[in-house]
């Protein structure tokens, strides 16, 4: 049993902890966090011993009657593999405590590319991670498109990417973000970085990308295009697309025309929040202009890069290959909706 | 076991069926739709005989490749309650066939008061129900209202409610309706009918309600105000309203600050598709000013009229009165957030 | 002429400047702001002498090639009166520099009331700002309750007024503020902050306000419960409104269901910025039950106390009466709708 | 003077009205609606002679109290040329009538391409129009990228362009239209709709385009792609497009982020309605990389058509030529922000 610690319970790391639980090969050995609101308390409530991430909180836990079970550091000890959730930039600040104990660690999106040995996508380089003890699994955003460009550049070759990402604004439960009623570029200078991230994955891959925020909560939308190095019927690239394991198509009599029903969808079939750990792509928007396919996808910002969590402690204790680290992570989760 | 029918299997439909089924003396004899989208194949995945509920659309089923148990008459026959959950207005043309076949029925809130025995919530009147043929659950902010409204009354007696319902515009997957970004009076006459819809539960009661629509999918607001009949301390009325089963009252160290978090909530705590079939009180909110009462009450229009079609069926039935059924319904759901 | 500075260029300022402008009595000496954005182009452009707030940033305004006039105290030391409009806080800071140069000074509703000398609105307590040095013209909410309350107060006394404020989340170009799909009680203890400040304006109403935000930029929205001291007929409270030469009574065949429309109809008749500075009650909500009077306003917050802060500095200077200031300021704005 | 009638007095006739009277050879002769709304009462204040378009709504005018000079075929019999501006589909079905008095029509974008014998974009095919009975200016979204396109041509030649269109869900008084909280692939299937329409003006330029849906009412928003033929610099790329009359590239130290500070910059320089006729381009976004152009620019769907509506009268009546008409209309509208 790999004994996995989840470092930030938040959006993310609350995903990650109930991923690594399901897996046969894995166990939660506690989870941190700093504030005792309700995501703390479920953490006890579902029974995962919970530490204090920073001392001088301590007592708002003992205030809201929330037991701890430690701190950070006797997590981190105690950890074969630490997953690191904590918000943008702190996940690097926390990398010496985790080098201090010699404890692999896995970081999200949000950090940078720059202090990790290796960025990770299970579908695409796997193995790069293996042994690792820095390993970046790339943002949301990222994760989708890697999924994508994988199958098509092994299969027909790629030219060239451009991919206009309208991106949701905020999470659901965030309130403190907008915008409430506009469309805003964003980054204004192009091509946005989404592209290079890409190219932590792809280092070769020709991209660029074009980012965009508005004013919705539910999940990030690509308008994809992909000139690809041959010419196939569109009928044919949607069947490969459909063979992939993290990638769905929606069939068109779903009648579903947005994110808001593909999470009712998620939400019918019963899968946990609401989640939906595959790219969505529209069936009937697969389309090739000549050498040009284009697409739509939509990709569920808090849960896609779940699954790549649970395969990417598999890689860096090397206790599987991708394929089968895929199938067990996919079995265990439930995936293919 | 008593045999139920489902008749328009959508919003609410769906999540009757499931806890139709969750009950230990009921079962699901079927479900009618009539529109072969995700919603119906779902129904079918999840073993309800799917009936069709107009004969034209039978072909549209055949061409999507979903089975189909037969038309919606021959669910009507075989069930011994029908609840129908299909949109405003549907409701009453159906209560022909449901009286053809003698079968009671209950409807939702979208439709008139006029046509049935008596209006139905669970806390506040459900012997009345005992025996109807037609009974209407009330809609969600009048099955919110009548449970905040029966237990402060039973205590404290009271003189006046006054109340703003800040509506959601849509449901989450209802991507055609709107405002985007407006405040709409709605109605703009004054008072509104959510007044006199809590006046079939509480003929009595003296209620004037404001309604008004935002850009927000998520759950129904109230800002409540009711002068008593007495002056008991803030604490005492809170302490009441946590006594309530289906009364939710947020503790401050949760650090919910909206309908947002709610539903995180609920999702986190495992909730089939993130329902919350309580009230939603903020605990802070309760305020006393005189004999003034005030809080805040978030409701989720999807789910929390669930339980009450439950007990109503129990109610028309005969087979429970109110206190068994709603203890056997609220276990059976896994009531209490 | 009196001479008038306005430090602080924003949403507030540069509609105070214009107004300002407008008045046959008085001149804009100068504007004051932090940053060379467009707003700053405008001020230039619109041939208002620029004056930078803070010397670190004068470099600034030479990169973008915009001229300016000098530093904000030489703007205060040759103004009569200063109209603050600088973000909540700043202008309490601001305070000790106006009294250096005994220049009375106004501050906008974000200030704290502590500090001044006297709330003011024009239709309720003119007089009691005259020769003050420090004067806060009331939040766009308070000044938009007091100009209802007041001639309901002199025509039928008020018993209670209970008001649940609908806020807008943030002005339209303020695109970092939320929340983007939720409503939320804000604050959440009640009853909150708005009746107090509408007591800095009437010591003794007895009146309990409710607030929450929503996902909109127009206007907010008031939900108002008055219970007056005797029963009018609504027809004879809606014509006492109507007489109210800051309040616009949305006639029904115009046919205006929001904000939106509004804002829309402000447009059409050629309003500066389309904006509407009277308070804007629908006709048809105009209602009573009992002594209860009902109704609906929208208040545009980013004008309606433009022409407070016009009156209120001749209420400070002395230079014209409550009557006399509020026709100026009307018919050099236009007001009316 | 040419005598102009504008059937429909909606979004887009109410503006095309209010510029033609601002032309020197230009008068309005008359407006028609359908409904005595607050848009028909402004028609009459400003002094448009009101006609009816529906004999049976005569009444209702009637009733409301606004004043009529006669039926639409009595406006269109004095027209030289009319501007129909009615909602999709209703264009065509007028242009009989039209037909009937031998007037020359302008129709808008959302009517069909193929009854019309061209359709036009002042900068791209102005003489196309000369001398035409029907004649329709293409869409909002069509007229931006047709602008933009037509220098890029010009100078570079284009061997393909790829554009997402961010469409605003509704435009600001719409409170009927949604999506609320979604982004949605409108259409479903690619490429979309947009690319042939450009396509009616360019007939033999390669494009394809994507549209989607948000929550955002103030403009469309175009992530835009265009591989050129030779590699220009991208600073010389946005010289040529500062140098286009009917482009706003806006300067990096406004600092506008999005559609809402647009407006806002356009509400401050006093532009009636806030109406924003030109493309608004960033100037920070147009990059080149390889042959590759991108960059972003917002649309303001409710005014970019209206200066080409003042053209095409123009057009149609062989009254001046392109420059001509051009300079005029941007003279007497004050183009350029
Ligand atoms: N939310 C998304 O859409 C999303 C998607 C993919 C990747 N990511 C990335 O995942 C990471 C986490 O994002 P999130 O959305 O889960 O954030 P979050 O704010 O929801 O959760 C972060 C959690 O970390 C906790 N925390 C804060 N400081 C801490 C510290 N010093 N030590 C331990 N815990 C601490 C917070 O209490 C919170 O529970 C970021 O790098 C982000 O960029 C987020
Ligand atoms: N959604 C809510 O927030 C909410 C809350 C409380 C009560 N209600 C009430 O519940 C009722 C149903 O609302 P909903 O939101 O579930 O609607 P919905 O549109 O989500 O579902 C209605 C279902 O009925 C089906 N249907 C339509 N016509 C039918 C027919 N003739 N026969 C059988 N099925 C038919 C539709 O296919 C759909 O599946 C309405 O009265 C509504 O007012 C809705
Ligand atoms: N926007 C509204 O809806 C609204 C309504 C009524 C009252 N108010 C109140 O008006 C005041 C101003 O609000 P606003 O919305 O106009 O803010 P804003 O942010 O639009 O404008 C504030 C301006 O002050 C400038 N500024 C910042 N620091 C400064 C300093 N130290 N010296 C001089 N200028 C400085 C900024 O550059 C900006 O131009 C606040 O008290 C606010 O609460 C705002
Ligand atoms: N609003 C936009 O964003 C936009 C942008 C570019 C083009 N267009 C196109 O312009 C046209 C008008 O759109 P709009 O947004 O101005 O619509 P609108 O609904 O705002 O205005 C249409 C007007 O026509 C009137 N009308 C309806 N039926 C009529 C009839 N039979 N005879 C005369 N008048 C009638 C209505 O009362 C209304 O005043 C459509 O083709 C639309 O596609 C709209």
């Amino acid at each position: 049993m790999l004994r996995v610690g989840v470092n930030g319970y938040g959006t993310i790391g609350k995903r990650v902890a109930d991923a690594v639980r399901a897996q046969p090969d894995m166990e939660v050995v506690g989870v941190a966090k700093t504030r005792p609101n309700f995501e703390a308390e479920q953490a006890v409530e579902k029974g995962f011993p919970l530490y204090a991430a920073i001392e001088d909180r301590v007592e708002q836990f003992d205030e809201a009657d929330i037991e701890l079970a430690g701190m950070v550091e006797e997590l981190v000890a105690q950890s074969d593999v630490v997953v690191d959730a904590c918000p943008s930039g702190i996940g690097e600040q926390n990398s010496e405590l985790y080098a201090e104990y010699d404890t692999p660690a896995l970081y999200q999106g949000g950090e940078s590319a720059d202090f990790v040995d290796t960025s990770f996508n299970a579908r695409s380089n796997f193995s790069d991670a293996n042994g690792a003890d820095h390993v970046r699994v790339v943002s949301c955003n990222t994760t989708g498109l890697s999924r994508l460009v994988a199958p098509l550049r092994e299969e027909y070759g790629i030219e060239k990417v451009r991919t206009t990402l309208v991106r949701r604004g905020g999470d659901p439960a965030q309130t403190g973000r907008g915008p409430i009623n506009d469309i805003t570029p964003n980054p204004v200078t192009l091509p946005s970085h989404h592209g290079p991230d890409v190219n932590t994955i792809f280092p070769d891959l020709d991209i660029d990308t074009l980012g965009l925020k508005v004013p919705a909560t539910l999940m990030h939308m690509h308008s994809v295009n992909v000139t690809l190095e041959s010419e196939p019927d569109a009928d044919v690239v949607r069947d490969l697309l459909e063979g992939e394991s993290r990638l769905f198509v929606i069939p068109e009599h779903f009648d579903i025309d947005g994110a808001g029903k593909l999470k009712e969808y998620a939400q019918d079939v019963g899968r946990p929040r609401g989640d939906i750990w595959e790219n969505c792509i529209w069936g009937e928007s697969v389309t090739m202009e000549g050498d040009d396919l284009y697409l739509f996808q939509a990709i569920h910002q808090e849960s896609d890069v779940v699954p790549e969590n649970v395969d990417a402690i598999r890689a860096v204790t090397n206790s599987a290959d991708a394929d089968e680290s895929v199938r067990k992570t996919n079995e265990a989760l439930g995936m293919g909706i």
